[in-house]
């Protein structure tokens, strides 16, 4: 008996904001059925959860997902939790090499993997760490602060030691969050009509780390307020990913001026660095040091562009 | 008898272009005296070349002059050459701590002292070195290359093994001087309309360093070519130092794609390590690895804003 097996297509690049339909703007919905017998060296995984994140926006194609049946059944279980790039669909049949198990730290869960202990909670790690090189007494500004990159940067940074950490979010309700909820210094609402006035008060002795998600006039706010040899760590720029005519920070002269580095990064190229990351961040989130923040769409796989940022996000 | 000290004062910012003229837009002449008694602990410096160079556009008040005569009789010779910020006058009374001697290494000239020994030579050095990290094999673009700065940076990335060094300047003489005396693999006019596709054509393995000193377009079309983790060092921005909106590079998502390093610089945060490197720089002047590039602007004290860039340089 034929399994079926519902996908979502991309069909066309968005020019330049994403159709969140799925009548073959920029998606497509078809159904497959899924094959009687997998190839051994095959592995037949069910999707229970998508992941998007808003650097997805510039790939557009993959994602992640768990596990269900194989058969590579000494080395994978039956019903065992993995992660891949699994494509926007009910099942996917892959290779070995393209999923990933889930190893679920003590005090932490396997929807971790998603979040924390997953391609966004690295990417904190290693902007914050790595690239942004906080440190003690450090006044740090994090963009995008309550998604789920950002919340992350923000709470390793406080506990690095930092003296300020101000994000900067897009309504009352994530600032009182990042406030009251993670430990931020300070929050400001991009939306709030003084919002450079009060970048401007949190920031007395200037911004030592920037951890950017956003990009456009808050990149260039910041610029206004880098301190000397600050560390802009550029991981993404939802408000310029749907733009024709991607705006470049005007302020870019204050690179020289005052020294900063600004430093783009992908978290692929620290791979090799994962595991010590992830002993670093399993600790943190065991120890309540880090909190978590989800945020789960339901419908089944038709919802999944709900997902998707809206063209007005962050701008 | 009191001699006179013709003074070049700086009198309003420039809103934006500078005003080259002395009648009080940016600049004003006036003649003041030297005092007889020279105090115990000053030296008189007769000024006798001037150096101006672009960054200079950004501070409007230093530059830099040669000595004659002092009553720190134990410690200057009436006569030695000096280096000083000595302000745009015929005449400067320094404390010795403000004028450096010029030390002439061998096979060198004392007016080295102002290019390839000077500070323009030293930030090519350090830019090309500490912020490019330069190595073998690179592909390394100069911008303002046919420049005091530029025109030293792109000869360092050849003596340290790059594989090609381009330069982009504003004349076809300028071009040849960089292709014919310098030794650079190519250079590119960009006032040709095809300038950015000549750009491409000559970078096939895309841009390891940027040297920029132009900002700008170039900016952005260099953004466009980087490589895989290339580093761009950001020495100047002439082509926006007049804008009073300037334009910031608009293809930075660049920057994170192909996870570039942007860092501005400033020779003086590299003052301790200035004997290192003069002691290479005067070593391949010797050799005839550096070439020397001079412009003297003859005509006095009166002829120095002539040496000040052109509102339309570089644009």
């Amino acid at each position: 008996m034929s399994r079926s097996n519902k996908q979502i297509i991309y069909v066309n690049t968005p020019s330049p904001a994403i159709d969140p339909s799925l009548s073959m703007g920029t998606f497509g919905l078809r159904t497959t059925s899924i094959p009687e017998h997998i190839p051994d060296d095959k592995v037949l995984v069910r999707v229970h959860y998508l992941s998007l994140d808003p650097a997805m926006r510039q790939w557009l194609t993959a994602k992640r997902s768990f596990s269900v049946g194989s058969n590579l059944r000494d080395r994978f279980k039956v019903g065992e939790w993995v992660i891949a790039y699994s494509g926007w669909q009910e099942y996917a049949i892959l290779g070995a090499k393209e999923v990933q198990k889930v190893v679920v730290p003590e005090g932490c869960r396997p929807m971790d993997a998603m979040t924390v202990l997953g391609m966004t909670g690295l990417t904190a790690y290693f902007g914050m760490l790595h690239v942004g090189a906080v440190k003690p007494g450090d006044t740090v500004i994090v963009s995008g602060a309550a998604g789920a990159t950002g919340s992350v940067a923000g709470q390793i940074a406080k506990i690095k030691g930092a003296k300020r950490v101000v994000g900067l979010a897009g309504s009352a309700d994530k600032c009182e969050f990042l406030k009251n909820e993670l430990g931020f210094d300070a929050a400001i609402n991009y939306k709030d009509s003084d919002w450079k006035k009060q970048l401007k008060d949190v920031t007395p002795e200037y911004i030592d780390v920037f951890f950017d998600n956003v990009g456009g006039e808050i990149l260039d706010a910041c610029l206004a307020r880098a301190a000397r040899n600050a560390r802009f760590a550029i991981c993404g720029a939802i408000s310029q990913y749907n733009a024709a005519q991607p705006r470049g920070p005007a302020n870019y002269m204050m690179v020289i001026s005052q020294r900063v580095t600004m430093k783009g990064f992908i978290v692929f190229d620290f791979a090799k660095e994962y595991p010590t990351a992830l002993r670093d961040l399993g600790k943190w989130l065991a120890e309540g040091k880090i909190k978590r923040k989800e945020h789960i769409i339901k419908g089944g796989l038709e919802a999944a562009p709900q997902g998707l940022p809206s063209p007005k996000l962050g701008t």
